[in-house]
């Protein structure tokens, strides 16, 4: 292998793909990323065996092969590197790297022994704009459990209600909801959540589409240049749309802003109670928000809002100010029933997304 | 006790004086900031026994008292509110906080219980220049000693020659020594790092002047409405001027960002080697760098210098980093003698300033 590629696409590459590459996994090439010439580009992998990422660059190649070198070492030191070209030359299994001023060799660990993941063979394939899907994805994905005990939570639901895609999360303590795009054909699987965050963070801000293939045992994400692929969660996923209220006896509108602000501050004189906080919506007074810590004190914080109906409910302060800070438009519809039952943000501005919070007992 | 205070004054004056406060220690009182009247004033204090810092604010007082309430919820609290007039109302030891939208009770313990530190009574007082000074201690606090095998090193030593105050600091690995203005008398004191490290913190960019005041036991160092007071560390600091050498068979002037960078490149591949680095002045080629991971690989790096004599020593990368990265100007002469004996670092553009780094063996 021989070949010419400058630092800042390489260093742009191993930031997307080194991240999966996991140094304290037992098997030490895990800990590796895969270089390897294809025509005149550079591939650069990585993998910890349920998720894989694949960046390919522009390289003058003079003279193709591979080679797996240590991941961590490798972002560090071209990152470090000043914007020039690199020449990556192989010899002896150890990776050459010059430029005016530096020169290195890495040792490397030969490419046959880097467990790649299997291609999709047979497929179904869609296509969904970038900048919807990452928003939307990014309201969803924070939900997911991060509890190993109930392996379907910790996935995101991909599934479509007719040629609606739609994905959705949940912990069992919260969910969230939302639109993501036309599938064309009807979509039902389930993507581990860390593929998902891992997703979020390849898809930049100028890509146009991202094209979904999967199977029965993966899903392959296509961004531009890079590709990710995960091997599915296996299992029935939660019949979550039967928890969904469609009436409330009170629904309290105001402005984001405020209640996140006032759940902000009630929060921390919930610390002592897991985060226990109680809202209350008056017609006369508007939304407030109590909390009491017996050791430390106790507070009310009030912000007007327009309610219909009234009555009060009990939250962790967590969920909803995770919820809030996930919406993007200025208000917000606090919606409920009694005190048992799930509460549902949701806003006009935003009307794919949807997010449940379970009450707590009061 | 009743008054108003202003939100951006009070969290202000919390952020300064609360880390000190430290919500582990076994007598719960030191998790507490102490709030007190003085005259149309409201001071602010944390302890932690060996540290004492006071914010004095402007506030409208109606009533006079004092309370001591947690640091941690009080700052985050107060932090999380919109900026408007707070009323603070003490009934019952509860401490009563309320705006427009917030309505709080914080349970508060006795002021009376508050570990006051003694006041300085007969002490040499002194002024420094407050930007100068912060950024001498700056250049000299980090190379302080965390072990707390030998206490003394735990210190920044304050000392002068002649009428030249000067404070240094070393971990026996490293020395930094920089002056830091005029005393008027001979000053011989040693302050924990972790005091000069909050003192740093205290300094602002508008502060005109410090006012140093020092007796066998304490220092008191008074920075426009805020004033910290520490205890001083007891024991003889070592005689740490005979080992800075005052010839050197080489010296490299460069660029001070070039021998950075290289340093830092230089740096990923000698963590194997607990950081060892080699560096080689050379009047042909300049200085490089050179770090052998036997089990990843290595690298060489160079960059431009002019060179009087040559040769080449082996030092921690971290050390010679760090101390890099103190100085501001672009320029940097690297010096030294044998194998064997420490080099220096210092610059034309701060003749104030000196830096002195032992080599590995190598």
């Amino acid at each position: 292998m021989k070949l010419q590629v400058t630092q800042a696409n390489l260093s742009k590459a191993l930031g997307t793909v080194a991240r999966v590459a996991n140094s304290r996994n037992p098997l030490a090439i895990l800990s590796n990323v895969l270089l390897k010439t294809e025509k005149n580009r550079l591939s650069i992998s990585a993998t910890n065996l349920d998720i894989g990422i694949t960046h390919l660059v522009g390289s003058k190649v003079e003279k193709e092969g591979s080679i797996t070198v240590p991941a961590r070492l490798m972002q560090d030191f071209v990152s470090s590197l000043p914007d020039s070209v690199l020449n990556l030359e192989l010899t002896d299994n150890k990776l050459h790297i010059t430029t005016d001023q530096y020169e290195s060799s890495i040792n490397g660990i030969l490419a046959d022994d880097f467990p790649v993941m299997p291609a999709i063979k047979e497929g179904v394939t869609w296509k969904i704009p970038a900048a919807e899907f990452k928003k939307a994805l990014s309201q969803v994905v924070f939900a997911a459990s991060a509890d190993d005990a109930r392996p379907v939570l910790n996935g995101v639901y991909f599934n479509s209600v007719g040629s609606q895609a739609v994905a959705a999360a949940t912990d069992s303590y919260r969910l969230a909801e939302n639109k993501i795009g036309k599938s064309g054909k009807a979509v039902n699987f389930l993507v581990p959540a860390s593929a998902a965050q891992d997703l979020l963070r390849i898809i930049a801000d100028n890509d146009k589409e991202v094209i979904v293939t999967h199977d029965d045992q993966q899903v392959l994400f296509t961004v531009g240049d890079v590709s990710l692929v995960a091997r599915l969660i296996e299992g029935n996923y939660p019949d979550y749309r039967k928890l969904i209220p469609s009436k409330f006896s009170t629904v309290a509108k105001l402005a984001r802003a405020d209640l996140i602000n006032i759940a902000k501050v009630s929060s921390l004189f919930a610390r002592e109670s897991a985060g226990s906080i109680t809202i209350k919506a008056d017609k006369n007074t508007g939304v407030s928000i109590n909390a009491i810590a017996s050791q430390l004190g106790e507070n009310t914080a009030k912000a007007e809002a327009k309610i219909t109906g009234g009555g009060e409910i009990t939250l962790n302060s967590r969920y909803l100010i995770e919820a809030l800070s996930a919406f993007s438009s200025e208000d917000i519809d606090f919606c409920f029933n009694g005190k048992l039952e799930p509460i549902i943000l949701r806003s006009s501005g935003e009307p794919n997304y949807l997010h449940l919070i379970m009450p707590l007992r009061s």
